[in-house]
């Protein structure tokens, strides 16, 4: 009998309200309030998708694994939260962010409690005999996204940083948590440890397709789309691909100017974004982006490809990475 | 054949150097380097001590879960360098605290990975059978830490707190975690469930009387002998026992007096500790505190008592909190 799976919008509509219902709220409210607010901000809920949809490839019953499913994007709302605090962002999905609306020391320590309640979920109702496995992964996920954050701000400071280690960084930052999502679902779903290691794969690519495809889109994309202003890691001289690349290819003279442009500490945004992006244009940089990514992309659904279950039933899951990376099958 | 018990003043040696001597370190060094200064600022490692005795109780090779208690002193000390920065601390153990010695970015972000890196240990080589109680445990414990760490911080811009409530915040800030990294070593030693719960429940006696005294001598203790100024909790108008106490039993006249001695802004030191401790002493706040404590640790050791393995056995464990608690037996 062929495997019943669930339509992703209606799964996606069910985790929605499950992470929405949880019962986070005990006492102190000073501190549990602060985990409803973040939690109720929303947000695509792409790990707990990638999670379920993951389990689904080789298990009907879903809602089994709403827990873990629910840890993964409490987890993922801890790393904005705490990160927002640490790059004094004022502002998280049009919403004042939990040090604006509260103050520091709420935001680090309902952070804290985010991480608890996070491995809590991980374990809640987690079969014995995956138990070991789930938290592994959990676990070295988690550490390795603190270690992404990490080199991210050491990278602020530095004037030398290679694509090799953006790559890194991006990967520990984005990618991991992606690929832990997907091998936890595939552990709990039974998966042979050969395909649970290929869905990993396929995260990690898939993120890095999307990071870069992000740092792409603050550059080249349409703003109504995209959401956020134009050239924001252009004003903030964020080290992307896209920055690096240019100043390795770039020309005596506009290698100076961009340099110049990093430097200057009093300027007209507009003034600056146009004069960086004349430089990327110059060198092609759109180009080489979109290559570095459809690599990522196309060796992600190579890897998912290799994974032994039916074709038909990694249609979802396909669908739905496409979907993000706003692609045609 | 009796059962073996280590030497305790062994054991600490043991487990000091065998958390001294973890590979903590990995890249990023500006995550990692933090944590291991935290952990290698020393401290009395009570909470791993206190899991290695009761584990004890019931078996003989204590090394088989230096894991956990490495694990549990993580916990404490990512407690110690979060709260720190809340506090805004400069020293610990007459050491700049993280955030003094680096920046508030790398407290928060190395705590979070301390926090991690508990939950890594309280994992490792942990046998099947027992994780789940384990993980229970110590994540409920962790969670109620934080609890705790709230109400601490509210009851400072609270003039109403009660006396029941201060013992539920040092219960919660305190109390489970020795609690806490007692049941697990008994849960990882193979006690009973009953057991298990009776050294739960003797470690929050043993934590509040502990908290109490930590408060009495503050006030009433021998600088040279106690490590700290003594009058600190006085003129930061912490809502100790000691205090919500002498408002409750003060008469009208030094109940004004001691209010007007919190509102004050401006005051010497010296004058303020003196005129609160001179009203503490109308009250009998001495007496009155040293019952609560006596109070608790009769209770503490009665519950000990109960614990159904030879009374010869619980030796250590008793002369390790008699000691704790500067007590002949």
């Amino acid at each position: 009998m062929a495997m019943k799976q669930e339509n992703t919008e209606q799964l996606l509509k069910r985790i929605h309200s499950y992470i929405e219902n949880l019962p986070y709220m005990r006492e102190p409210e000073g501190l549990y309030e602060p985990i409803e607010y973040v939690l109720g901000l929303g947000g695509k809920r792409l790990r707990p998708m990638l999670m379920l949809l993951a389990y689904n490839l080789y298990k009907e019953d879903v809602e089994r694994i709403f827990p873990q499913a629910a840890g993964i994007e409490t987890y993922h709302n801890f790393t904005l939260l705490h990160d927002d605090l640490m790059d004094k962002a004022d502002m998280r999905r049009n919403k004042p962010t939990v040090h604006k609306k509260w103050n520091e020391n709420t935001a680090i320590l309902s952070g804290d409690a985010m991480l608890i309640l996070a491995y809590q979920f991980m374990m809640k109702d987690c079969p014995v005999e995956c138990m070991k496995d789930v938290m592994d992964v959990f676990g070295r996920t988690a550490l390795e996204v603190c270690e992404g954050q990490q080199w991210d701000m050491e990278f602020e400071t530095r004037s030398d940083v290679t694509v090799d280690e953006y790559i890194g960084m991006i990967r520990l930052k984005t990618s991991v948590l992606l690929a832990g999502a997907l091998k936890i679902g595939a552990v709990l779903g039974g998966a042979s440890e050969k395909d649970a290691q290929l869905l990993y794969e396929f995260g990690i690519r898939m993120g890095l397709a999307f990071q870069l495809q992000d740092d792409y889109l603050d550059v080249y994309g349409d703003p109504d789309v995209f959401g956020k202003k134009i050239g924001g890691d252009i004003l903030c001289n964020k080290k992307t691909f896209m920055l690096i690349t240019a100043f390795a290819h770039a020309g005596e003279a506009d290698r100076k100017e961009l340099q110049a442009w990093i430097d200057a500490t009093d300027f007209v945004p507009e003034e600056k974004i146009a004069a960086v992006v004349s430089i990327y244009d110059k060198v092609g940089i759109a180009d080489l982006c979109r290559q570095k990514i459809n690599g990522y992309y196309e060796e992600g659904l190579r890897l998912l490809d290799e994974v032994s279950v039916a074709s038909s039933l990694k249609e979802n899951l396909r669908e739905f990475v496409c979907a993000l990376m706003d692609r045609k099958l």
